[in-house]
């Protein structure tokens, strides 16, 4: 189980997170490619600092659209998507050769991934992308109970998928993220947090709201790491995987 | 002597040139990367539209300008300068791997171009961007009588040069362009142009304004597809290289 | 009956339009304010054509989407739509004022336009920027079977508005324009064009594509002139309308 | 004596500054216009934020350059700063307008600023832009040496001019500010600042680092709210002004 963090979302004099101090404790940094954050320097920089830690480096592509962070549906036709999914992720990898490493994975963000899952041309078109980039580079797709389809898609085209899950936020019978808006979305109790990364680890799921058994075969789990909450969060989840020798 | 010409200079739904009509008659095509110009999927078509001519494809990085079109300098430091051009060369290269093909080459576009030329820093911020993205891509400079000093510099990081010269344009004593704001800065007359093209490719120079000779060993020569008359120069001069074998 | 044309939608070195061949001809400008196109040069200048020419000048916001062209819906909250509204509204104003000029109305572009016709709070939160910007500042929208509720909305905040048709295009049952995507959806005839301008302007209306007669009582009619075929239209509909004292 | 502050540096999802805890303790709020930061709905707040405490209101134009924040120089022609000054001046009054208030004067930002001090066609051009936009609307630039030219440029114009100085920067024999570059160029000590800030209320200059006397009438001082250290200088400068009865 791999610990994936989304990093590099400064933007010129502005900052965002705390990158320095959650890089230690993950696997993975999904690093923004200037579309919803992050300039060319900022990209260099978080490059740099997730090599120093021997993180795994991944592009975040999104719908370009800085002012809204790229939490904005923009309705897009798969060619476009094709594009700018390319575009983003060898923009990132330019700098990644720079020093004389490469991408491991795309993880899309904010709005392209939740249009991508609920949208079968979308979700092609992100995979032909990573897919024809570079055979073996993995996409980054939210688990739900809808794996085993996303599998069977991914394997037409021979693209590695990593499952993504989140052991802060409560799932609903669906295997889907239980709504913000909804009170018990989210968990802010560690012992619960570190409980559900645990369940995720050794049994492959977890329950539901409503207490119904989920099988979610996630392979990464997404943290955070912008308060000092969700870094003693991270800490915890990396202590607990430790024990179970992961 | 290769014809090498700006491309893929239109940007969603505003045209500029009209690369159709000009990607049958050259060697080369510098392709906007979207910071001056273009869009990934205007990308994606141009390289596609290079592919299916035979024409190499080189990236035409900018300063981040679009409403000025990349040709207002706007101050950087070496670290900001190499992380814009690994940033656009590599998001032009992987649209490129879509269609299972690299680029040849990067021009810097417009002030950026002018900037590197007056500034040693910038020139050799450019030249470590491009060495450093992957040993054999080449940079294209103007040339000017400075050409061997610009050689030993890039022979210091192992990077290939390739000299550009404008048939079309006057050149002072120095081996500059004379300005376009003094009369007889461009040749419109076609034999003109023509024959200037010749003597760079037979003899590795050109006469000045003021009938010196000029010593410029330019491997390529620029060439403008955006009007008829502009066309006509494209066609005259490839025919007048072909009869002389090149 | 007055003629409206959207105009200065050029942006950077990048021209679209021929304004100064249309602007003699219409009575109403509609011109872009930089979101969707345009820049503050271009706007200034496009001002000067406009009041040189005695046209109306009205502000044609946009959501903030230039390699779009505001063509995309963007998902907005209200505040946000009234507050992109006030900007661009001011903008455009700010340069009014140094040619001792200002705003006689405000018509949305695109995504913005389609998006308001089909959610009221949208709708408000157009009508309430226009309204709360200066009192007897009008709006432009659609003319539609539901013009009454629409002059009901606009009553309730003291916001004049202003009924805007389509000479050149079909129009249903509902009237609605007829998709583009669908055959008949464009007339192209002059002779069908100019009848059509007529009875909106005789008549307060038009027949549908099924031959239903439809109420529209619009005050404007929306023209183009970005090719020789749309200029000679607004041409034609100028001389039709003067023959009847319009 | 009036005490200014760059505010609504903010954008999109970033935030910048702590708007809300330095207002109530200043008499000017310079706001960003959209160009080096803000949006149109942060713009809105922040206009609502300086309202509820009786703080006058500016404009705070830039050249436009998100990535930049505004502080790099990007060569302009007058034309162009004319319009780019009239777009943002309009931009934030629009805002205003919804809110009943309107704009007291204008205070350009970052490289703008700089370089309107050094290039007589830049500051002419910034005159004629804000005395076009309404009689009466003032320009606070820096004072300096020069004060009276510039005083003399404004009259032609019938632009009211407010010149802003610092309390927490040391000033060369000409009026200048220290580079930030060289050591002493920014006061630290509260009691300094203090003293700076009455000697420029009482005595209508200051002493410069040679220790030179320096007529420099400020009629406004610049504060800064971004962290403790700033808001302590604030509300130290403001006790000390009372005490005089300013």
């Amino acid at each position: 189980m791999k610990l994936n963090c989304d990093l590099g979302e400064s933007y010129g004099a502005w900052t965002m997170g705390q990158d320095e101090l959650v890089m230690p404790w993950i696997d993975m940094a999904n690093i923004a490619c200037g579309f919803h954050a992050s300039d060319p320097l900022i990209m260099h920089k978080t490059v740099a600092m997730a090599l120093k830690h021997g993180v795994d480096i991944g592009a975040h592509p999104s719908y370009h659209d800085l002012a809204g962070f790229g939490r904005r549906s923009i309705v897009h036709t798969a060619d476009e998507v094709v594009a700018l999914m390319l575009y983003q992720i060898g923009a990132l990898e330019g700098i990644c050769r720079a020093e004389n490493c490469r991408l491991a994975y795309v993880k899309p963000h904010g709005a392209l991934n939740n249009d991508m899952m609920k949208d079968a041309r979308l979700l092609q078109a992100v995979m032909e992308s990573v897919a024809r980039y570079r055979p073996g580079l993995a996409l980054m797709i939210p688990v739900t109970r809808g794996y085993s389809d996303h599998q069977s898609l991914a394997d037409r085209v021979g693209l590695p998928l990593i499952f993504e899950a989140f052991a802060d936020r409560a799932y609903d019978d669906n295997g889907h993220l239980v709504s913000r808006s909804q009170s018990g979305a989210v968990h802010h109790d560690p012992d619960v947090i570190v409980s559900q990364a645990l369940s995720f680890a050794e049994k492959g799921g977890i329950t539901s709201v409503s207490g119904q058994w989920l099988d979610l075969p996630a392979t990464s789990l997404c943290v955070h790491g912008d308060n000092d909450h969700a870094l003693a969060a991270v800490k915890a989840i990396r202590a607990a995987l430790q024990t179970i020798g992961q």
